[in-house]
């Protein structure tokens, strides 16, 4: 018999017919023996609805305690209606809200963080043989303020109960069947993963991968839970997100990954003086720009070239906001490239294995590629190319590294 | 400067056009120099939508947690779009919802009862200048589950939370601007009352008009609230519903109402004997079907026939119950009449002025209109006729009380 914390994604809780599968899966889990605590998410779509009447009601400046009152409403409805159609099928449930099973956290509206679960009062509720449903994505303030947190929120919740709980896995149903060594849709010799680190997840959700956020795999290293991806929609295995071990090793590269939301940003010849990157960036920060990749050439003739990405969807603000700071450190000029994407390769084994990165580079250029930004991690090497080239680049490092099988 | 409770119902709420009227109706309020609370219920329809998801999900038995779970979002949702709004023009406005407010009910599910209201929490709210939004027709039970109050919830919400923190007055903000004397739709002579009892408007509600809820007039009737019931939609007067004073002695009948949602059930030679009532109505009370007038012809030959009214809606199940019992009391047969209205007359006056029977009777037999039954008490008398005779009783009526012209 196992404690197990079940995810399901929007998609799988989108309508009635897939509650009800979901609520058979949870039904079979529990008739195998194991204690089930269910997390889930609104129906696919209803989030966004309740952001459209937010943003409708108030010129999109709604008011943060309000609009977490608002969007908390899409979890609480799916949790009632699973809740009520397991005891319709004769097994008993209990729906929890955060703010009934007090997942405390911070007072940041919509970015809130967990400080604290109780798990006691889960505890009393499995005691009880229950089915435990608890909304996803909402916790409450040390005044009972309700709070949302933000983006992969269900996932975090699952996790964050997980560890609480002391749970032997948690489990995170979403519409892929695991993690992959690429995208797919990208390429069609992309194989699953049985096992990955937490580290190279991070990366790899970090690099573009969408399947887990970064946040609840950071919580799952902290608090060493293990966690599986698996479908909502099949019985695969499915991959397990876990801690390194021997095993792993072995892999030099675990996967390779791309992000077509990024441009380009270079600010030319700017003087090289002290306090001058910290003009540039401090003013996008304040404006919660997230700054990727930077690079700073050497200097020539006391001035230098700074080149950064950004989220593309930022690059108006951006240009607005360098435009003037530009002016302002005497740079030379300010140029956006939006037409970029960034490929990367992810494996815990380019820790003791030399070799990765100039492969990676000899693989590009055999196919005429040009690499226009590199940075690199212990275990990840990026690299910035014309967008038009992702999905060769893709295959080509896919093939390069062998991936298609499992070593 | 007062301090006013303010209760919009679901069509006043339907759209965020409509919330935006009401936003700028509260604002209103505020900058007269009042302090107010307001309870919304939920988006027209949105309920109805919710009770449907709850019906699909369970074959129409959903769990009565899980119910109220699901339901409550309804007012959520408007609160907190009402609160933001409020804000983003720029006046300070807080949403509650039953839970945060404090408004512990018992653990009826669906048909919860106040216990209590924290008015102090309310009142901290009020000094900080704020308006504050409650959600009507929830509220928390002593251990933290969330329970609904049933029909007419959110008035009795709005009633119990200017009883609690001593309010000035209610105002019910609804799709009619007032209470008249009889239905306009049916007499265009109707003329909207002033001022009205609360014991007169808890006989009105109870014989059919569809104004308030008996609930709420009942509680504010026990707290000495004054009630305004007024339009959302216009700025009309409405209709105060307060104690009794020497002013209203003056009406004899305030208000002809009808109630075309009962059916006539005679059961056919009882054997006249201890206890029999008490076999027929106790598996009708057993299945929560209200029996509302009950008559009992005297006794001949030992035998005598019981006649009553219940909801049209529960006609089979009654047939079936009764066809039981009236084998096993051996009674002779029963007889089920659908096609019947009630319509009553309404007025403190009657007290002290003999002859409003006979006036009534005499006005209905002038339009060759038969009278099946016949039940009255202090301030009310109700005559049970054949349904297609409605609107002619009600006009009749009301010319022979002269109800269009102000006493």
């Amino acid at each position: 018999m196992a404690l197990v914390v079940q995810k399901y994604g929007g998609t799988s809780v989108a309508n009635l017919e897939r509650i009800n599968n979901v609520a058979d899966r949870i039904i079979r889990t529990c008739l195998e023996g194991n204690q089930v605590v269910v997390v889930l998410s609104a129906m696919a779509g209803e989030t966004d609805r309740l952001i459209g009447l937010a943003n409708d009601a108030t010129g999109g400046k709604p008011n943060p305690r309000e609009y977490d009152v608002l969007i908390s409403t899409g979890e609480q409805v799916t949790v009632s209606l699973m809740a009520m159609m397991l005891m319709d099928k004769g097994f008993p449930a209990k729906s929890f809200l955060g703010s009934q099973i007090r997942i405390v956290t911070d007072k940041n509206h919509s970015t809130a963080r967990i400080r604290k679960i109780d798990a006691g009062l889960i505890q009393q509720e499995l005691d009880k043989k229950r089915i435990i449903i608890v909304a996803g994505f909402q916790g409450v303030d040390r005044k009972g303020n309700i709070t949302t947190l933000g983006i992969g929120g269900s996932d975090t919740s699952a996790v964050a109960i997980a560890a609480a709980i002391g749970a032997d896995y948690c489990e995170t149903f979403t519409d892929v069947d695991g993690v992959y060594t690429t995208d797919p849709n990208v390429y069609d010799k992309a194989r699953k993963l049985k096992k990955i680190s937490y580290d190279e997840m991070l990366e790899l959700a970090g690099a573009g991968a969408k399947v887990l956020h970064q946040r609840s795999v950071e919580l799952a290293k902290l608090y060493n839970v293990p966690l599986y991806v698996r479908s909502a929609f099949n019985d695969d295995e499915g991959t397990l997100v876990t801690r390194e071990d021997q095993d792993m090793e072995k892999e030099v590269v675990s996967g390779v990954t791309y992000d077509r939301n990024q441009a380009k940003v270079s600010v030319i010849r700017v003087p090289d003086k002290p306090g001058i990157a910290a003009k540039l960036f401090t003013p996008l920060s304040d404006c919660n720009i997230i700054v990727d990749m930077i690079i700073q050439n050497a200097s020539v003739d006391g001035y230098t070239d700074l080149t950064f990405t950004i989220p593309k969807k930022d690059v108006a603000q951006v240009e607005k906001i360098l435009d003037a700071v530009a002016k302002e450190v005497n740079a030379d000029r300010v140029h956006i490239d939006p037409n970029i994407s960034k490929v990367s390769l992810v494996g815990l084994g380019m820790r003791s294995h030399s070799g990765v990165a100039s492969k990676m580079f000899a693989a590009l250029a055999g196919e005429g590629i040009n690499i226009q930004m590199i940075s690199t991690s212990e275990i990840k090497i990026s690299c910035v190319i014309e967008a038009k080239y992702t999905e060769l680049a893709v295959r080509v490092l896919h093939d390069a590294f062998a991936l298609e099988m499992a070593s």
